[in-house]
């Protein structure tokens, strides 16, 4: 028999957009840990995402050993302290006083790759655009973040990384590609803000800006 | 004052859950016209998506010119046919007889684009890893992926596409990245389950399999 579909209302298109609207890049977190089972359940959520060629090229790697930990944090600091001294000279007290991660505090460390040629897809879709294995992965992410969020469970992206050496310390196969490293947690405090508009450093412009007609 | 942070309920996310599993890429598409101001109003839900600095790399093109969608098609058949050919000699009937688009159906098409060095964000997180543009567009795309599926419209990726082609058919900015080819409509159908997978080309697997620990 045929599932039915399930109807989506105002009132869960008004709770959507809430939930666009509320989910944040979370640098700070409570450190309580999150509940048994969790992470799990949100990952077999991400499989939902799309992927090019139903090839489900994202990988994913709980960092739990606080050896690898504490690698993954080295490694963040020296790529930042490098960003650090490509700002301007007039921004870097600013970009000094940011707090970017929540490596520290956040009590689940999630690393995503993407695998470039997975047998799975029979690469339809991918021939002229391999790069959307690394978008499907992204994507996966994304999913993962908004169904967090909607657990009251905040995510944060460290991209200030070196890939290879994440890939080094994490100890994956060599032919995976690096898309992010994520730190999960409750969140200090929930804003439909950006931290980076809260600190002045950066604020949102509307779409209609990034959009042509042709 | 502060706004009420909104409480997301165990109904909500059951609905949330819904939306994730029968979001759909949408190939078959019917042909009567999106509500005026639908794709304007996605466009601006999407525009809350996640982006490196903040910078906002996305950039979003309506395609309406019939010239300009016919040049699309066209890149589209050619890549395609080149597509069949390196599919090994047993699958290449299977793969011919997938729609792989509904570019000759959907009456909303939309391009997607990011800028890979936007002043605004200021350069934060993308030092070592620029390729974090292209990953905030893909999540300005999925986001409007699912608002567009909570309204009941289907959207469909196009990827078997030559991205300099597509640029230069589009008369974009030089710099920019070409991300995907989107085709939105209603769709003819909805269905829990992948078209690639109700076709036998692909089917999916448990989350597990993509799951490590270190």
């Amino acid at each position: 028999m045929q599932e039915a579909p399930p109807e989506f209302d105002a009132a869960f298109r008004a709770r959507l957009r809430d939930l666009l609207v509320w989910r944040r890049d979370v640098r700070r977190f409570r450190r309580e840990p999150l509940p048994s089972g969790t992470i799990e359940r949100l990952i077999e959520l991400a499989a939902h995402a799309p992927s090019v060629g139903l090839s489900q090229p994202w990988r994913f790697v709980l960092v739990d050993a606080p050896q690898r930990r504490a690698a993954v944090r080295e490694i963040f600091q020296h790529c930042n302290a490098e960003a650090l001294m490509v700002q301007p000279p007039e921004r870097r007290s600013h970009y000094a006083r940011l707090k970017l991660a929540g490596l520290d505090e956040a009590p689940c460390h999630l690393a995503v790759f993407s695998e470039p040629a997975p047998p799975q897809g029979h690469g339809l879709g991918r021939l002229t655009m391999p790069e959307t294995t690394d978008y499907s992965a992204v994507m996966a992410a994304h999913t993962l973040w908004l169904a967090a969020r909607a657990e009251g469970i905040g995510m944060g992206w460290v991209s200030i990384l070196d890939p290879a050496a994440v890939a080094a310390a994490l100890d994956v196969p060599g032919e995976w590609r690096f898309i992010g490293y994520f730190c999960l947690g409750y969140p200090q405090s929930v804003d439909p803000v950006p931290e980076l508009q809260r600190e002045n450093w950066e604020h949102r412009r509307p779409a209609t800006e990034a959009l042509l007609r042709r």
